[in-house]
């Protein structure tokens, strides 16, 4: 079996923990049984860690029961940047080994339930863990919205910036994030009222910053080179920008230049919203190739 | 000059200082010039305080930049119960004594912004403040999404609900009103995924809940009676049920006897968002009016 997940952007700002938005990078899995496990790994990531240990091979084993399997990954979706790679990875590999529930799978082995609803239902999300089970929404989407994602050459794994984060906040910060988030779900279904106050943080963002300290010069930097409104992509250390019709162009040569001014290696790659999620079957083959293609 | 603004649910649950709906109960304030100040007030708060100190006369000596004015306030909605009389008075004279921005106003010497602009502009709302401007959006609401209103007799000045909570919050519990409020966001747009874990909160309605003890079983109670979610309006003590289309008479039947069985005075009542939010000029008196005459 074949299957195809789209990469994610969480927490978008304010939307810490909740908010994921799918984005038409993609990686696909392809299992087949095999008389032992056999690990296969293509672009992104290709030989990290083809064994056992690696994230599709623990999934696909807890989903099929035994490792007997021919474990074929290819993905698009650079690793520990904050595209949710992970997420997307687990998802397609527990559909490819035939799981009837890949985002519960997902969401348990990988732990980043927001990345796996994006990548399961695609558009944006808001998802939650309730009573161990991971409850999805879906929320409107401009279709007129375009993304530049600056995804630098570094990584930034989720953990350390996790530890980053302070236990106790000050009240006033949380009731901060739900105003801007009231402000980012009304900006994304519409992307007349976006402004950039919307993706504004106080939960996560600046705690981070040290672990990449030219994010803040950045994510002004889009907004100066004409984005709507910018955030941290996940954990980082992509960061997204969020793009006026036909503006995203303008904003990812913008974001290029703010990298060399940064001296920060790295890319800024117009993107779109993906908006069909996971795919399972021979279509999810071809749509890999069809945006391989058009890439 | 007349003016009439609609009541209103802040918090809403999750969206602790941002979220507020507007609903069906108004309030009408009529300015003439005098030769000096008279106050009179009617229906709900009537003769409280029927002199300069009146919020209306506060709200209308600030904007008219004197006191040579004949105020008259008709209120359908009851005082210090969660129900954001207070913004709706503000909003209603603001703009009866002529302001152009009555929202600016009535934020500034009212404080409750989120109760403003729902009284402003009608429906659902997210406010926040950002360098001293109110910000708001609308965000969708189903019409088919029926209230009730629970009143208890009895009062609790915001003030007092706000010296309830604390000043440093666990990260987790910020993040879990983040989650909710993207599921209530939702749920909003669309009955059809409005469920009852929508209005969680950890922000507030705990940390209120000692001032009144019976909210948590009368919370419960609509849920059980029927509605789709419930929580406080605003800092209470009125609670808010969120009920499907044809659902609300049952659940407003049920909360009477919740009332009664937890030893509570007070009333529920079915009550409609209001989509129009204020009003200015003789409409707003046909429109009082039309809603007494349907009650």
């Amino acid at each position: 079996m074949i299957a195809s997940a789209p990469a994610s952007a969480a927490n978008l700002g304010p939307g810490f923990d909740a908010l994921a938005l799918a984005l038409e990078r993609f990686i696909e899995v392809e299992i087949e049984p095999a008389s032992k496990l056999i690990v296969r790994s293509e672009g992104e990531g290709a030989g990290l860690s083809d064994n056992a240990t690696h994230l599709a091979a623990r999934v696909a084993i807890e989903v099929a029961g035994h490792d007997r399997l021919a474990i074929t990954v290819r993905s698009e979706v650079p690793v520990a940047r904050g595209m949710g790679s992970s997420a997307a990875l687990a998802v397609a590999a527990a559909a490819a080994a035939g799981s009837p529930d890949p985002l519960a799978v997902a969401a348990r082995l990988d732990g980043h339930p927001e990345n796996a609803a994006a990548s399961v239902i695609g558009g944006l999300v808001s998802a939650c863990v309730i009573k161990g089970h991971v409850r999805v929404v879906r929320l409107p989407l401009d279709e007129e919205i375009e993304f530049v994602v600056v995804v630098p050459e570094r990584t930034l794994p989720t953990k350390s910036a996790r530890q980053a984060l302070p236990s106790q906040i000050d009240r006033q910060d949380a009731i901060f994030n739900i105003g801007r988030m009231g402000m980012l779900v009304a900006g994304l279904a519409d992307h007349r009222v976006l402004a950039k106050e919307a993706t504004e943080d106080r939960l996560h963002q600046d705690y981070r910053a040290p672990l990449f300290p030219e994010a803040p010069a950045l994510l002004k930097a889009l907004v100066d080179g004409g984005a709507r409104a910018s955030c941290w992509s996940g954990a980082g250390p992509s960061l997204l920008a969020m793009c006026g019709p036909g503006e995203a162009a303008a904003v990812a040569t913008h974001a290029g230049l703010a990298l060399d001014a940064e001296g920060v290696p790295g890319q800024a790659f117009v993107m779109r919203a993906d908006r069909r999620g996971l795919v399972v079957g021979e279509a999810a083959r071809n749509l890999h190739r069809s945006v391989e293609r058009r890439a």
